[in-house]
């Protein structure tokens, strides 16, 4: 291989994603020749900013990714499916952020911290990237299951509006201030489904409320999101046993995604020895001092790198389960960070080979 | 016993669960003759409406039970552990909404629901009602129990800012303003933190985001609230050996708690079955068709009695466990009408005796 840097393009480079990768990718270390910026034809000629430079935005056609070493794509999952595959032909590695490819067993689906190794093993040429409630706590589990092998993973998301994009942000954010406009809302029935308008893309208000629902409904009552903790936390494991139950919930959170978790393990466990091996562990910070308020919460997390874990307790009537708090920016770590991560990993083998 | 209608006296009236009885008291069937209102001796005075007649507050003193025959209390805990027994005393029956004798082997705990003919059983004169999220579960986990028996229950808790009270709303409200102005929020570490102003209750901000605390330390990391779920719910359901892992967290959520419930019992469940077995349960409402974007949520179910359930779905890599999200008005069933209607049972021994 040559030691020339590898040229990028960026899909999806105007979406909520795509912003925050822009950022990161000024921001982390430079491994990148030519960034090259696409998306949707209406946005193409768009100039936006990447590592200090200008750079104008390209519609998505098969010819800008000729010469492109890697293609990172941030964009529904029917846009992928279509067109990582040609960007992959035209000799690029795609790496995909969308479902499209996650569970196809001829593509890898990579946390780096986790399984980095995986991204060698892409026959496709396609690298998939989880999904952002999966990757908000699996770097976590991932040290935990190193250590101690997980059987049973029971899961409870607080998942932002940002999940839902940028029109989940604006939504919740024209709640919040119908909802602010009124002291009155929240102690009768229907007083705040009346009061804050659209829904946007949820379907019931988000703002001083919860929602039991993300995602799309799949069989016997499940969502999509729950199926996806479930399958693609397998699949990242590399343990297609693991038994796991996930009910997923939308709160009123810009970004960030938080997650109670249970998990049990084949052997007894000590809750000062799990804070240790998460302490210790790539992309994890333990906050975990309730006696001095500290715990992770979405509003202090967002805008970080790592997972956050803190009220680490074993469970009081199994000495075999832990009880964990966990919180990771969807956005950064969730999405565009990891796809970053796993770009870098794909770049090596141009610089190192 | 005659046929009298017996006296009651509602001990912290003027609180924001006092607020809530009153309005009940004057909804449901009347089983009461005379009504005392008390408070403590600052709200003394106070003219407040109860079944739609005025009624002066008189000051806590031990004068105020002679001739009642139930006394409510909803107090902090240390009045109750005072004042409780001296009611008792003085000849009423004492139905406490503190954490002061729930544990207490001599005080039944009670959800009349589940465990009505434990209220008979009171060798202190003092009947406990439980803690407001172990309430907004335990009616519909109770009704399931007596179908399959439950042997674990793994909780993560969404609940509402009024469980701390009338301090913990107007701070919610305090912060959703402050908030609301600025539309920028929500993207930077500590931006919220620093636009919200007072903490008020709460260890970190509660808008826009989600504190996974309440109530005080514990042992081994739990907070006080976490232990009242595990503890209170195997000490109505009669069963000791109940595994109950809690994670309990406050969301931006004026009122209504709300509970993601993995619970496994000792065999396998089906969940049409369990649908049929909470629809038909007295206290419970179903609401459980995703498709049409049916599940409960706070803001829909806020100033109703029922325990609502939705997401009723049987674990997939589990056929013993169901997983299911509840919503339940902490003021109400959560506080004012579960000791209500351990009242109106006490009361019947006095009316049908």
């Amino acid at each position: 291989m040559s030691n020339r840097l590898p040229t990028l393009a960026v899909v999806g480079a105007t979406g909520a994603v795509g912003t925050v990768m822009l950022d990161i990718l000024s921001t982390r270390e430079n491994v990148w020749g030519e960034i090259r910026l696409v998306a949707s034809p209406r946005s193409a000629g768009k100039r936006l900013t990447v590592r200090g430079e200008e750079v104008e935005v390209q519609a998505l056609a098969p010819e800008v990714f000729d010469g492109v070493d890697v293609a990172m794509f941030d964009v529904p999952d029917e846009v992928s499916k279509e067109w990582a595959p040609i960007a992959a032909e035209r000799g690029a590695v795609a790496v995909d952020n969308s479902g499209a490819f996650r569970m196809d067993p001829d593509v890898p689906l990579v946390v780096p911290e986790v399984n980095a190794e995986k991204v060698a093993d892409r026959p496709r040429g396609i690298i998939a990237n989880p999904n952002c409630t999966t990757l908000s706590m699996i770097v976590a589990i991932g040290a935990l299951h190193r250590a101690y092998r997980a059987t049973d993973l029971v899961v409870a998301s607080y998942q932002a509006a940002s999940g839902a994009g940028q029109e989940g942000i604006d939504t919740l954010r024209d709640q919040v201030a119908a909802a602010a406009a009124d002291r009155t809302l929240g102690e009768r029935a229907g007083d705040v489904r009346s009061a804050v308008g659209e829904l946007g893309p949820f379907p019931a208000p988000l703002a001083m409320n919860v929602v039991p629902w993300a995602g799309s409904l799949k069989e016997d009552g499940y969502s999509s999101e729950e199926l996806k903790v479930r399958n693609e936390s397998r699949k990242i494991l590399d343990h297609p046993d693991l038994k796991v139950a996930a009910t997923c919930v939308r709160v009123p959170v810009v970004t960030t995604h938080a997650l109670s978790v249970h998990a049990t393990f084949d052997q007894e466990v000590d809750a000062a020895k799990a804070r240790e091996l998460l302490a210790s562990a790539p992309g994890v910070v333990v906050q975990d001092d309730p006696a001095a308020g500290e715990f992770p919460t979405p509003a202090d997390v967002v805008g970080t790198d790592p997972t956050w874990v803190g009220r680490i307790r074993r469970s009081i009537d199994d000495p075999r389960s832990l009880d964990l708090f966990l919180c990771g920016d969807n956005l950064r770590k969730g999405a565009a960070l990891n796809t970053a991560q796993i770009a870098e990993v794909v770049a090596k083998e141009f610089t190192e080979g």
